[in-house]
């Protein structure tokens, strides 16, 4: 009976161009742009994946995944895309009951994707400059039913660390080579840095830094994802792709 | 104290050419290639992160990451890729406790990459219909501490699905839409179906099976991976990039 | 004294947006569409590379090139882009003196290329069956100086090909498989088929029909291109990006 | 009857595998490799496009196109690839009657695509300041029959250019920024400039140089070619790929 939606639940909405909305069926009745007006309520008792008439759209009710959450997420940032994020988890090797420092925050996105990987044994540390970005990717996680496993400071990590010892530390600040020395001090011997930058000047002063301690197996990727359009016409690439985001470079630590 | 190596532990020593061996402290004396002949109990009490001469070359003494492991990985078939790998876990919504299929095992890199991140609280069941794969992948997968979150069954995930219900069925064979039927009975509702086809007319069947059925928010990537070479000289992309992998095709159950 | 704008003459005028427009000394006082209202006279005896002033923007004057006239291209149909014009000249073969025949002629961009390296000794015949684009078409290559070395017609290249023998025969249609018969009876020995498709199942079909035939070295390409950006912040590729035009199949006559 | 080799022709022979080898008809008979020992005037009145039996192999006699004199092309130097020479032509509005400056000659293999589209009427001009490369790159062009059209300089570029006025200066030289200034005055006004340099600190170097002088339209690319491999099991992008040649950067003379 576990595919019920329970009291306390968070859902996904999914309409029929497959947009995705999140709601908390404790929250009370309200107005949700792309929905119209609806008590949470309503869908306790629910089975999860049937589909739901609200106005005059039909709506599957979804468990909400990690997909969902990004694609609900709210953004008055630039957000790390899930293409990135993707590969910082399995380049960082973050696992289940890792300690992860990232930095800043922006709108929580990656904050996000770390916090569902880590899950209740593990922890994620976020420091962000700016209490707007911070308040704001705050309610993005508590949307999400991730902010347990999150620990948001108004901290610049460019002027030190608390936490240690830390399984990773991920950088997404203009200057991560300010941080780098703090990173290493942080990080447990085998521990992951990354450094996510748009602009190959700051790869190449990361890098540099990174060279000049004891790091190895250094290395910068770039991740381009091309969606895949399949129609009764035929199949092709789509039209539309996104021709750059950041670097991501990678080191580890070493004694 | 936890940053010495303990009896029992599976280390990582990693050379200066970044090339990465798996060693089992509780193996006896042997000869490994590409280290010489050592007695692995020789690494219990050594400092994670230090350096070791081993014959006329330095290793660095690490614990095991997931990039370790897959770097380590003994290879007899085709391998999925950590770019498709890491893209698969956050496009599937894999997380910490999460049961997962996959089928065929081939060299078990996803396995790994799986098991790795739904942790002890989770499983993998892994089909494959080829003993000799099976056997290959289960000595990858013993040498990375693995196998206990995995069950690996000699069976044609074309033919039925044991396990129900699933959080995701990750289908790497050359046929996904023979059991893209079995899939859908044996995922939860909101669960995630991933087929991985290098080839078109395998995208185009998988999808027109996959958007008869009821699954909702079907779509296919394609993730291309570009190494950046930053030295004295400059910085550049790689010369060397591998030109195609896998597409991936993603849906979710419906009711 | 070669560059002097001479009366008679085609120019470029590039505004500071790199924006370009192409003016015909001869023509009458008119209104021009981001430039305002000009007596196309007053650029004669100008230098060529030099600044004019017009309203509240600064112009340089410049020769018409082949780019020039691309960017200023009207255009009412997709058209082909220059990375793939590119691709097909060299890849064609196309030199001084070659007869070509393209079909469709879409907005002409394509004609102009293969105009202006067949060049005066050359000729390019262009199909299309639908007379708006035709006309359209033929008022870009007017603009551009280069109708001279076109023959246009309105003709069903899957019905029949009057010209022979050809250098080239370009599809630009949806279904080019139906050109392939006449193409190959249209060129000369060793003389190249170019089928521009942007679905896998187009090229599918073509590749089939060529390899039904006397046809040898074919081979299918997708150009991609990255424009990067250089700024005083640093250098990136831009976030901007086509994701997909079309695939180029290449084959050549035997007999 | 003009699809007969004549006496005097060059002309391709491709094999089953799409090898190619171009044969001067007035050469002696010789050990070919790849062939084995022929009279290559025995090709003098066969059909262009029929085949012909050599030893135990099969060849199509062709006559010699742009991509047959790449293909034949013997590298004793890294060559400028066919998707970035294409490229170039376009973007530099390379045509018949034109004049263009490169530099250094490498193996010849822009230089020969740039002497078949200036044609005749046009000219290339080559500066190389190695004797070796000048020698190999002269028969190369010899081959393929375009020496006609192409001048050779042993002369660096950094130092001086002697001709003018120039429709286009083509730098394949580590350090282009130091030929900027002599490219300027070289250069006709709207005349191009092209730098190819692998480095993005190479593209940023120049592109400093270019904006602080009268250019115009400075823009930088990076062309990505895929061969798309089309089989009978099905389609898709092949698994080999370079992965990266050279960034081109293109600006235009202003006065």
């Amino acid at each position: 009976m576990k595919d019920i939606v329970k009291k306390g639940a968070i859902i996904s909405l999914v309409d029929e161009q497959a947009r995705t909305y999140l709601i908390n069926t404790t929250d009370p009745t309200d107005l949700y742009r792309g929905i119209g007006l609806i008590d949470p309520s309503r869908f306790i008792g629910q089975a999860y994946g049937s589909k739901q008439d609200i106005g005059n759209k039909t709506f599957c009710i979804l468990p909400v995944s990690v997909p969902d959450a990004l694609k609900a997420l709210k953004r008055n940032a630039q957000i790390i895309l899930p293409k990135d994020a993707a590969r910082i988890i399995l380049s960082c090797s973050i696992r289940p009951g890792c300690t992860v420092l990232e930095a800043g925050i922006g709108s929580g996105s990656l904050t996000l994707v770390l916090a569902s990987i880590v899950g209740p044994q593990g922890k994620v540390v976020s420091y962000d400059i700016r209490k707007d970005f911070i308040n704001h990717a705050e309610q993005n996680l508590i949307r999400a039913g991730l902010i347990d496993q999150v620990i948001i400071k108004e901290k610049d990590v460019t002027k030190e660390i608390d936490e240690e010892p830390l399984d990773a530390v991920i950088l997404d600040i203009p200057n991560p080579w300010d941080a780098v020395y703090h990173a290493w001090h942080a990080l447990k011997p085998g521990g992951y840095l990354c450094c996510y930058s748009p602009l190959i000047s700051q790869v190449e002063q990361s890098v540099h830094i990174i060279r000049s301690m004891p790091f190895i197996q250094d290395h910068t990727k770039e991740i381009i994802e091309r969606d895949i359009v399949v129609s009764e016409h035929g199949t092709r690439p789509d039209f539309r792709m996104l021709g750059h985001t950041g670097y991501l470079t990678f080191a580890r630590k070493r004694l």
